[in-house]
């Protein structure tokens, strides 16, 4: 549990009382009954008011407001404010202010705007969380720390540059090793001095957001990005730790955001929270596959929602409301996922600057009768009414996809074979299909321990760090299944292509060569040919982005190439290793065959799915299990409602207090939780 | 009139004699004779050639080129040429250049490039100013003085910034006022210091042109920026007005230029003048608004078209020839519509730089007999026959729309709820409707005395200023009819949401509450579904961009909406307020909405068209008035005749020499004006 | 002949063994002679290895390299590796490094990045040239020197700034005459002292790539930077002819490389080498033209295939497989027309950075037993089979188009009056008519001797240089035909626009004056309406991007436009001058147009397709003739095989050692080449 003090579900979000009068508070106290919100994360973006100027700090408002809030029954996430500096501050130490990609020093402005390796900002940061510790150690209210917000961005000042080399001395020991790994005979860079090595930018290396002339330095950029990033939470953290050891600790992340290797991050987070803000053309399934990862940043530990909006967005190019009941199914497809918390951006709707669009528990209008309130409110009476009961539930996946932040930056960063290939979209290809088949899935890193699945599935596993390909190999002796595909095993943690023959350290546990790769135009499309019927999977497929062109070195055939000068060569293998099987996708396949593929692979692992028979399409399903019961979810994301078959045994519906048996009718976006 | 030396349509435009050798001066006269051209612009971008190094002016070109032209019977609006600042100037006085969006100071370069804000710009650009004011003040030639030449462009400089932070103490008084205005407590932004301020660009509150964090600062920024060229301007303006109080003053605007606010500009300007480059695929009635609204600048006064190209111009994609007619057509067409001059850019095509296919009266080829040239003299010939009789004539339109460049800022700050939100589209929307019915509209400010009209329409009113809700209602109390639309009331002058429900100040006028606002993709529509037939208005129409969800206040709804979860809301309200009506258009309709809806509010109002029936498609209408009579003007913008019924009265057609009734055939790009 | 120490066409390509352990260099031996190659490039990259600093030079691995291929049989093409200074010059001499076209100063990264004016560039270069020439002056394997590499991008530091002053003063003698070039009395530029100038970028008259506000300046800019460039290939060349007076010397080029003025260049280069990469959507029968244009850069003379790759790009988009056959069809295509060489990029393929997906004649996997490197050496055995008959060996064309890359700044300069004209497409455009048709055509400039073809056709020839005119009247006098087109004859060599009627200084060559020069849409046409039956040229076909409304003054005409105010004005003329014809074409036809208008010009001159009749479509002819022998190529880009009719004269198959006649079966992909 989070903490002990609030063991309930969390209901709340944001709260920015200093942008209002006093006589608005009262109005909030009121509503956040009404809506039976009981935590508020509050002094996010404070600094500026909580520490006037170098020598100042006035916590007057902030005092008052955690006095408040915990008088009328509402727990604090507390932030340290860090996550956009003072004004004052960057006109006094610009060393804080960053440095951008095209080489550009900034002024003030913007948020999540301080330079990470800023000898001022890492001093104020640590200030001023050490004096918010201090200050609120024995607050009752306090429940946990929200350190800064939303990490992100990169800077490229010559305090970064000055940290890059030193972080690079530390990684690399000698010019000689970095010049090795990043291949710097190529072009002419040798460096025979540290201090020859500027960061890589539009003035230096990169251009275009993504494309460098060198892999890795642009690779090992954004490691010493994350890692500075990270020391900056991390600073923050130790200080917070001495004076209130057994409050947890987190930060707000981003899921799927680029430009963290968020299972680094979760080591040092004492809970994963994160903010869920899908855009309305999102696949269901995505957001799904979203909160899997979050929760696979800790290995199956529960995460917080810590954001999402009651109702509109304020920064996609078209703001559509949610729907009635929308906020409501997506609260739950969080708690079906792991979140132990729902917590909202933000609660009271500010009146100006970039936001104001945004939605909010409280709109603009200001009262309850609004419809946004209403359902807000229905569903705060809802989680208080499920109490203490899913807190801590985990979920027990038999299949594991692995997501690595390293290897999708190496394959964003790579200049060919093909702009066409979307990492995070494949991932999420797989994911869909077992999705579909209402099968449990775990999303997890490269260094997560095997052994617990049935099933490990790799996709586009480009880069292959040491010691994987021995972690594989002895999970399929050991009788595992695993899956890669096309453009996998190709180089290693440096970005440097493994000689021999693709796919490279892989090579061995699939039995097969891959001698080229073909990339194919938009509209171009290549065939799987199945070679016999296994199980439905037959006939013809569709593939394309890159056709990888294999030779069996043992591995069995399982289809072909249809089409083109490599017709015939294989597609699909699989190869017996030890008691297991490594299965090659030698391209990006189409739909139907990603499902009977995967439907397959589940068979013969007698995983099955969370229903009896597969349920309605757009109905979501998804399990908790916690001291010896099990919650099952089933999420309607359709507008009508759906009948669903849930098998003999009879369950309890925790939101409806009733038993059923035999099938269940969700209503249109409705939400069902049964307990057995 | 503008000027008592030339009492006729101006006739004539921007010359270049300095381009050319002295041979070709006797050709220009030559053929500005035949031409019938009576007044040149002369010294818009001399400045470098009148003043060659900070202590020397040599006048010897304009000198004789005044005099030549005075001799030869043409005019002199005399430019004082601050357009573009000499290249010594910007060597030696680096302040004059600007500092642009992405924070870059610019060298030496293009036009329109002087830092507003510059020490050295200002008192240079004052200097020659006040040597030509001098000089020529009693040059029998000199009709008009135009300064600068199409004032546009921001700079980013320290100057700026420096001014920017004055401007901010004498409009706000406090920092406590200022941060409240931008509600600075968003992103921990407070200022304790105006020095912390610095000016919002690329490197520290905006992006992509129109994107910012803090609206309040970047509006704040473009109020300061208009102010600040209209310092520029009204600095030489005073030079002038000291040597030649009688003699009028002003500057070529630019139509719908989204940089300036025109109203401001128009208080310090004797008389509007401005540059009209539609595009190849600009609708003729934006075009006709795009006077309407120069007209409105001075509340109806005459403007000057001080600018057209009699063919081609150079700077669009695909830069087609005006077609025969065209040129002639709308020429009158901005007569129509309050023009009292008809000026061309330019006399003689320059045959070096990026202005070099722009087309003009002379060709490259140098004589006369040419179609372009052939068409401008035909033209010159019947100017002169109309003599002064159109000189001075008003319009007298009883429709108002209101237009507001602040407004339009506001609005395209915002982020959110969508990016498909075009303010002046939205405005066009309705003129086209008005235009097509052939009823007269004045195009004015929110600051406009309404009671001249019975209808005034405010599309997306979103910000309202103080004082205007106010108006609007004794506007209506007294009888008036008032139209706003969906995404109205919402904020004040600074961009801070009126609380207590949309749309705000304007709520109780039009008896309605918007609950929440839906922003549509791109191919989503809803339905306007009538709920009772007004006057053909009836069934179902499409809307969409945004949709408001309102409650009616005490307001009729008159349409609901056909689709979505708000089905059955309101769409179309009106409210009876005193005397009056206020409209409510709570979504984006579509063509024929609009124009059965706007027939009936003119029908409620008796408003008509300036025809007894509905003029044939593409067939403008417009009407001026003078001592007395009116003079209707027929444009025939299709490239085939049309036969237009004018009713019963006999009417002089001025430009045949003919009597006319009943109807009258308007030859294809041709132009009948009516006398009665 | 290149060099007579190898008296083959070369086979080989870049070599960079100093990315790799000596035990790779075995195995790369080994596969060498596999291949049959018997050239390497290298050193290309080598800068920071051989000048570790400063002051020391080691030379070690270079000479290893060198011993080590001469003693396997393979020659040396050594580059002088200035491509890309070391990062120890970028640290300690930042005069190297380049400020960009947005006025940024770069830090060091990437290739070609050193200033052309850096002194110490300068310095350095000659010094690493003169120290390897010096070196290896007579070492037994040098074949040629090839400087640095690819050649292009612009600087815009002070150095150039100084430099193009410096230029200038020498082109123009005075200031006076340079204000006159650039027009600047326009927007009151004129410049009173040569420090006025500022380089024309971003920060001055430039934006958007090509955009500008002074056509004179940014074009005398492209000619500074083309001569910059080219001075410090002339100064490396100076230090390698004192040691080596007879090793040829060239630097690899690209094509239609829009940057640099290739004419210019190829006068200093003892040989025109290049590399070519086309995409795969390039036209066949444009990389026809491209080789034919390097061909043209020496009058005929036979060039190097610099680079190629042996199957795949990189950095395209969508970076495909070369199919099987491609790599020996494309190889046979450079040698038809003017290639003595076949070399790729590379040699073995590169591990880390950019380049890592670009194909290799070794792979990735290392060993021989893949597609492309049996490819490689079947190619290999042939070109020995080859020997040298077909060194040295010329094309005997009677048309010759017309391409200048000073014609192409100043159409992409210019501000109007279309985006839509691309000159290289245009050009293209008459080509790929006569590639068709199998008739020999060379590319050649502006200053070419007219008096070796019978027709000569200048595509889009805006800028009519000094002197042009006159011969061209010289060429037609003496019964040569000419074509031109529209947008002809409009500037000088300073884009300054020639009045007195267009098309200027041709205009009594042609027989016409154009009025008007209509812009269209990209979806308008117009349509060329013959009058009458020009063998087969008849009816009506398309036109469109530009059309000059044209009056004949003397000159027949042949068709009209259909369409349009213009519709009867001419549109194809022929005007009769001394001894021969003079065409123009007002307007882009259609390729029915082109195919049967230039059929008919050669059929008037008697000129005919290389085969009997004309080739299958997909089917390229080319020849080569050598000492009374000729050497007919087919080409054969179908994938399927096509029957050729060569006629009845026996002719010997090369390739596949037999004598043929009547036709010839091409395989798919395949090539036949025909002595006789």
């Amino acid at each position: 549990m989070i903490n002990q003090k609030l063991p309930k579900i969390w209901y709340g979000g944001d709260y920015n009382p200093e942008q209002w009068d006093r006589e608005v508070w009262k109005e909030d106290e009121r509503m956040f009954k009404l809506a039976g919100i009981d935590v508020a994360t509050v002094n996010v973006f404070s600094w500026a008011l909580t520490q006037p100027d170098e020598d100042t700090y006035d916590f007057s408002v902030l005092d008052e407001t955690m006095d408040r809030l915990y008088k009328e029954g509402v727990y604090i996430c507390l932030a340290t404010s860090t996550g956009a500096h003072p004004a004052w501050m960057a006109r006094k130490y610009p060393d804080v202010l960053r440095v951008d990609v095209q080489g550009r020093k900034r002024k003030f402005g913007g948020r999540h705007n301080s330079c990470p390796n800023s000898p001022s900002y890492r001093k104020f940061s640590v200030q001023i969380a050490a004096k918010l510790a201090e200050r609120y150690k024995d607050h009752p209210g306090l429940l946990i720390w929200h350190v800064s917000n939303e990490y992100g961005g990169y800077c490229y000042c010559e305090n970064c540059a000055a940290g890059f080399r030193t972080w690079l001395k530390e990684r690399y020991g000698t010019l000689d090793a970095l010049n090795k790994a990043w291949n710097t005979r190529f072009w002419g860079h040798t460096f025979y001095d540290w201090e020859e090595i500027v960061v890589p930018n539009e003035l230096s290396e990169e251009w275009g957001g993504n494309r460098t002339n060198f892999q890795g330095i642009s690779l090992d950029y954004r490691r010493f990005m994350s890692y500075s990033l990270l020391e900056c939470y991390k600073l923050e953290q130790a200080e917070l730790k001495k004076y209130t050891p057994d409050i947890p600790v987190t930060t707000n992340l981003m899921g799927f955001y680029p430009e963290l290797d968020y299972f680094e991050w979760a080591k040092h987070m004492d809970i994963v929270s994160w903010d869920n803000y899908p855009s309305l053309n999102t696949p269901v399934s995505f957001t799904a596959m979203t909160h899997d990862l979050m929760r696979g940043l800790k290995s199956g530990d529960p995460f917080m929602l810590m954001e999402q909006t009651p109702s509109q967005q304020n920064w996609q190019p078209y703001n559509s409301l949610k729907r009635p009941g929308v906020m409501r199914l997506w609260s739950y497809q969080a708690v079906a996922r792991g979140a132990d918390t729902v917590m909202f951006f933000q609660l009271r709707r500010s009146i100006g600057a970039c936001e104001k669009y945004h939605g909010a528990v409280i709109e603009h209008v200001g009262h309850e009768h609004t419809r946004v309130f209403r359902e807000c409110a229905e569903l705060g009476q809802e989680l208080q009414s499920l109490g203490d009961k899913l807190l801590d539930a985990r979920t027990q996946a038999r299949v594991a996809i692995v997501y690595d932040w390293e290897n999708r930056w190496a394959l964003e960063l790579s200049s060919g074979p093909t702009v066409a290939l979307n990492y995070v979209d494949e991932v999420h290809k797989y994911y869909d299909a077992l999705f579909k088949m209402n099968v449990e899935v775990d999303m997890v890193s490269v260094k997560e321990d095997f052994s617990k699945y049935d099933i490990v599935i790799a996709p586009v596993l480009y880069m292959v760090k040491p010691g994987f390909a021995k972690r594989a190999e002895q999970f399929v002796s050991a009788g595992g299944t695993f899956v890669t595909t096309f453009f996998s095993g190709i180089v290693n943690e440096n970005d440097l292509v493994t000689t021999g023959g693709y796919p490279g350290e892989l090579r061995s546990l699939l039995g097969i060569w891959a001698e080229e790769i073909d990339a194919l135009f938009p509209d171009q499309k290549n065939e799987i040919v199945m070679k016999q019927d296994w199980n439905g999977l037959s006939g013809t497929y569709e593939c394309g982005v890159l056709c990888d062109l294999i030779h069996s070195e043992g591995a069995e055939v399982l289809a072909e190439y249809g089409q083109d000068f490599y017709q015939g060569m294989p597609v699909l293998t699989r190869n017996r290793f030890g008691a297991g099987k490594a299965y090659y996708v030698a391209s990006s396949p189409d739909e139907a065959f990603m499902e009977s593929f995967l439907a397959n692979l589940c068979e013969e692992k007698g995983i099955k799915g969370l229903l009896p028979e597969r349920a309605p399409e757009g109905v979501e399903t998804a399990r908790r299990v916690k001291a010896g019961k099990e919650y099952l979810f089933l999420l309607n994301h359709n507008a009508e409602a759906a009948e669903v078959i849930i098998g003999d045994n009879p369950r309890q519906d925790l939101l409806a207090h009733s038993s059923v048996s035999g099938s269940v009718t969700v209503p249109g976006r409705g939400v069902v939780i049964l307990e057995s």
